[in-house]
């Protein structure tokens, strides 16, 4: 009973400590920067194309950091969903978090196993370790707070949008094919042009083909705009609003 | 009489199910379903660029559901047009969606006769086949809306823009001739560079031409950006006021 | 006497008639809109790069229609400015439309009598005749009128922006004096960079001038955006004042 | 006694010359503008590939005017930081505008001693005499001011901008290492691409790259352009509030 007792008490203060750190709170505060920095050094040798010693044991020991997180937080998961009771340890692997954190892990328990042979397929992979830092992120959970708010709104234009673009890269594609090995490029065109980034890989030549791309951005540019415009607006309203209260 | 009543029952309901579905008819629901399916069936051959017997045969169904759904459309136009009675039956292959119904059959019947011989010549039209999804677009629905109420001020803004972007061609013409090779040309660099895209196959090399180029830009971009501008604004209003609306 | 009154009486129709219309005086519109398609036809053979007759003689006719309208608009003048008295006609060669009118005379006079052999130095000062289509432009009124009223503040931006292209400039040809033939091109790296053109044909090669340029450019588009900003600002408000006086 | 007084109405004389005019005080206007001009000639020789001898003398001279400025500044800190007293003298040489002052003048010092030998390697150096104009600009202390009241905001958006970034950069070196020699070109691509100036140098050229980088882009534009769109919001704010003051 008293053991029982004494791993419920030890539990809750791990997910304290786990979890994300209030400001009283010393030991969860450490545990936070220290996995930061844990994620960062992780992600250091993606950023290199040849591989060493260092990075090598720089990989076990981040992915041996990774996988106690991952434990302590699947261990601790009812304290997370306070009313699931002993579901919520089925439920955990599943949320969001939780998979970004198991595909941390996975490619490197991998290089452990086999040498290095995958490196080259498993190098997309590695990136999920650096999502594990939008867990400690305040603005990543503002604009995320923003982007769920105008959620109807922002999902209207992307449709809209992505329409705009689909329309545009067909009628592009079938004024001028000799341009565009594929449809796929005629998409690529259509983005590249109408979020006005203009790398200039591909543009028309023909002159109908000049004349609807004319057309195109000129009409375009506005519509594609749109999703810009409204996470602008919206984050300026949630600005506004937190200056507000701050205020009275 | 009796027949004479069941033919107008028959073509309400057609028309019923034809028409944009309210949430609770279910079959029209379906119909709206299944065209929307039918059409982005009927452009997938427009997305390659060689032809086969599979995208011969989409073509020869999908352009028979169209012709069947023209018909019906047309056999119910009285309903659509509630108080222009007979004459409803002569106006309808005006209305702007009839003319894109009809420009969307036509190529393929063309195909059906011709055994393709067009084929090239024809891919333009074919094209015409995307736009009857707009029937089925709120999106588009949404920012038609806009558009139709700042008529006044986008047009405006439009007459604007095409000004200085004439103005912007005409003088970098007559200053750097030689790196256009017509008039058109010039109107291309101007609509590439003010709406900021900058693809960079066209651009001024002498120095006089650079510096028309820069003032020309600094000062258009913001005309350019004008109707973007009111665009993006009476969206966002349109959004408000929906919002006020549901809030109340 | 009587002729002298039949002289002023005279004038002030031509006045009437050459000055901007009202709806009411039909003659007055008529000339408006015929000095409009003599303009736009003045400017045809400026989009082309060789001449032939039919151009020659379009030069010929235009620039006699552009002559009897500036007389008409200088023995008119003392009706526009109507508490100047004899001076108008001192005055008005001075005035920004009078100098357009006059620019737009000028090269074909010599045209005329050289038959041609200046044609290319020339070129530019034909540009001239365009700007007379702003006296009939009322979208340009508007804008005018938006830039007049910000006319501090776009100032203030203005000088900004230049400012922080200067700068920009300054410390990229310091960083990287090898991609820049001279200190003109570095400025033309800036604008073409900071209004987001970006067209290709110059940008750093270094890593210390690119490092300069991602943070000049991440920092310096807002500051560049200000002008265009202000402008639809400006035009929002304008548009919306419009709006409420009509509505009252 | 009398002496010392003197010296101190002296000093203080001198402060008000060289510190930012009131409108009154003609002499210190006077300084400013000649303070102005010699930083505008000091820089000339900056825009400039070659050296010669005229070049030499203008960075000579000015270089004396502004160690006069410097000696002047520093002898009156104690009248700029009214409460420090003699600790004035201490601080005021770690002031930014101090720091750019040393900064402006140590390089022609070199210059003056070592005959343009290190020339190439200062060229950098030179450029701080363009921020002593940042003092006498008024349009500067606005935005400064605008960019102070945002900081927050901005330091908020700018640091999701910068993560974003990273992420895309991190993720496009993955999928494409080809196309990238090292991560750093990685991170330039982001910022080309998310600031859409898109000069054309480095694009992705695989499928999975080209995917990658529509989607990066067209969910990154919006969140990159946070900064612009907050900086143009506050100087708005500013310029209305203004207005408003002028007005009552």
């Amino acid at each position: 009973m008293v053991i029982v007792k004494g791993i419920i008490s030890m539990r809750k203060r791990i997910y304290e400590i786990v979890d994300i750190a209030k400001k009283t709170d010393k030991s969860s505060s450490i545990y936070d920067y220290t996995m930061l920095l844990i994620i960062v050094a992780s992600i250091v040798p993606v950023c290199f194309k040849t591989s060493n010693v260092l990075f090598i044991w720089i990989d076990r020991i981040t992915v041996l950091a990774f996988i106690l997180d991952y434990i302590f937080r699947w261990v601790t998961a009812d304290f997370k969903f306070k009313d699931k009771g002993a579901k919520s340890f089925l439920l955990y692997p599943f949320t969001p978090f939780a998979i970004i954190d198991l595909l941390s892990i996975l490619p490197s328990l991998t290089a452990l196993n086999m040498g290095f042979k995958l490196f080259r397929l498993l190098r997309l992979n590695k990136v999920f370790k650096v999502l594990k830092i939008l867990r400690y992120s305040k603005s990543f959970d503002l604009i995320l707070n923003v982007i769920m708010k105008e959620k109807q709104a922002l999902l209207a234009v992307c449709y809209l949008a992505g329409g705009y673009i689909s329309l545009s890269a067909l009628i592009m594609f079938s004024v001028e094919p000799d341009s565009f090995n594929s449809f796929f490029d005629a998409i690529y065109w259509a983005v590249v042009t109408l979020t006005t980034v203009g790398y200039g890989d591909i543009y028309p030549v023909s002159n109908l083909g000049r004349i609807f791309g004319m057309v195109s951005s000129f009409m375009g540019i506005a519509i594609v705009a749109l999703p810009t415009g409204i996470i602008t607006a919206g984050y300026m309203n949630e600005l506004n609003r937190s200056d507000n209260k701050s205020n009275r």
